[in-house]
């Protein structure tokens, strides 16, 4: 009686429907229960070829899809709840959905984030992965883009590039200096880490966040522009890794392909002077590296980036764009 | 400094993102503010080319992305909430998202279900358009597909079939008697009509529910299997319109094709006995024509349809698979 979309739902995904809301796949809603919460809602896709490669392994496409979106209910400051799974397939192929819901698996589990349900349906073009996430954050306190207020420190998380150099590798446009870096910095085009370790730090002590997953410097401009302030940063204060650093030492990478380059999903914080302490020091405690950059300002002009001699760095492409 | 992508997102969708929790799309994420009720959420994509055709209206195929999402939920007796929009496009194309939007905007509106967020993406392949819907319930009322019991009385909504014949007609298979009976069925594939004002009747009387969309005759046996029971069903009992009654009596169109065609978005409900007159005086009141077409009864075996003479009759294939 039951159709092949049916055992598609049955043999990969229930197994995965652990959170009671879920109602184990078998009705075409979930449920969320009522806790007093607001509930922060995010949603990204990812398309074959544009946003990851035909041969990207199945259960770093998994985690990537999840955790793109796991990292901007961390830049809102939100806890995981669960998230629905829309694929777009061309076919049912074993070889693909097994390693993938095994990874998909891992990473709800790992992160908090249950699958709660979905839709599948049948393509004939690229395979397409689309995640909805709920989070949760006490009632109003879902963190803004729109809020940086002059005066307020700028904070990236953890290092950046070095996923825009992962594919300039895969795509042949750059070569790593040995095999660890290009392993890394593959590693971190293709496998977001989200800071959800930094969710509940940057809830309680930043007041305007947002992912970069553009590019930082466009990203940046985004959110001044969104709080209708400027700012000045440093661009030598942008954390960079050993691997990314040793591309730029040998000419192979420029400063702009660091900024902006996209598929960072670390975090973009803006923090009053009088938090960030108190900031840093949560930071410390989540083990999250963090580095301050610069300073938001008044005005609307677009955000100065200064070299370390003080020269204005020109950034041509600040990021990435579909169309 | 704003990308193609935003200017896109400032064109087209701000305006449609009325809702404070939208936060006038300049966040990566949306807000639902704690009300007390659980959440209901769906998720359902159309394909171009698989759910809808590449000639199909812009504002039908717009209607079609939101109303079957919007389905889903009066089947679980939810009150819309808002909805995130995935867009998977190849181009920006103004003369398709302009009518698109309108339309969408107008629907969104009507079912009083705004526009939170969503994600746009480029492909190269067939547009693809992703709704995640939300509903409210309050604390642990929302409708269940899997609680039919022996002694239910089976219910349905509107007309059935008429989507499927609509299909027919658009790809050549079938003719229909007069122009008006081939718009009227060609409008029911392109355009559902969500049961909205049956949604708090459903939440008050119904046991069990879902929305047809696989196709009456498959969907029912989902309900049955998911609920450990069995039902017997009169064929002729099953409302048809005037023009599918046209083309079967003309032979122009078989039994099976109604009882099993997708695209439905009807309502099918399993009624306590003893709730059974409440629902149809809630339903008359709501304006919207239900009819009891079986009942369900104890054991495992698939559901039983017979014809006005008691006879069998024997469907070969219940429902639309992707895969």
């Amino acid at each position: 009686m039951s159709s092949g979309e049916d055992d598609l739902i049955a043999r990969y995904f229930k197994p995965l429907a652990t959170d009671p809301g879920a109602r184990g796949l078998v009705d075409d809603a979930a449920v969320l229960a009522a806790s007093g919460s607001d509930l922060v809602l995010t949603t990204d896709a990812i398309v074959e070829g544009v946003h990851y490669l035909s041969d990207d392994p199945p259960a770093a496409i998994a985690r990537k899809a999840l955790r793109v979106n796991l990292s901007d209910l961390a830049a809102k400051g939100a806890t995981p709840a669960g998230f629905l799974l829309t694929l777009a397939l061309r076919n049912a192929d074993e070889s693909f959905l097994a390693p993938f819901v095994e990874a998909l698996g891992r990473d709800a589990a790992a992160y908090g984030c249950p699958l709660l349900g979905g839709d599948t349906v049948s393509t004939p073009g690229p395979m397409m992965i689309s995640v909805t996430a709920f989070g949760r954050v006490p009632p109003g306190a879902m963190v803004r883009r729109d809020a940086l207020q002059p005066g307020d420190r700028i904070v990236v998380s953890g290092t950046i590039g070095d996923a825009a150099l992962g594919l300039d590798l895969l795509q042949g446009r750059a070569t790593a200096a040995n095999e660890h870096d290009h392993a890394f910095l593959i590693n971190r085009y293709r496998e977001p880490q989200p800071r959800s370790a930094l969710a509940q730090a940057v809830r309680d002590h930043a007041r305007a966040a947002m992912d970069i997953s553009d590019g930082l410097a466009g990203d940046l401009a985004k959110m001044c522009a969104a709080s209708g302030v400027t700012a000045t940063l440093q661009a030598d204060a942008v954390p960079v890794s050993s691997a990314a650093r040793t591309l730029i030492s040998s000419g192979a990478a420029a400063l702009q392909r660091i900024l902006s380059g996209g598929d960072d999903y670390e975090l973009l914080c803006g923090i009053a002077a009088e938090q960030l302490e108190s900031f840093l020091a949560a930071a410390q405690r989540s083990a999250v590296p963090v580095a301050v950059i610069g300073t938001a300002a008044e005005g609307t002009a677009a955000p100065r980036w200064l070299s370390a001699s003080g020269c204005e760095v020109s950034l041509t492409a600040l990021s990435y764009s579909h169309f």
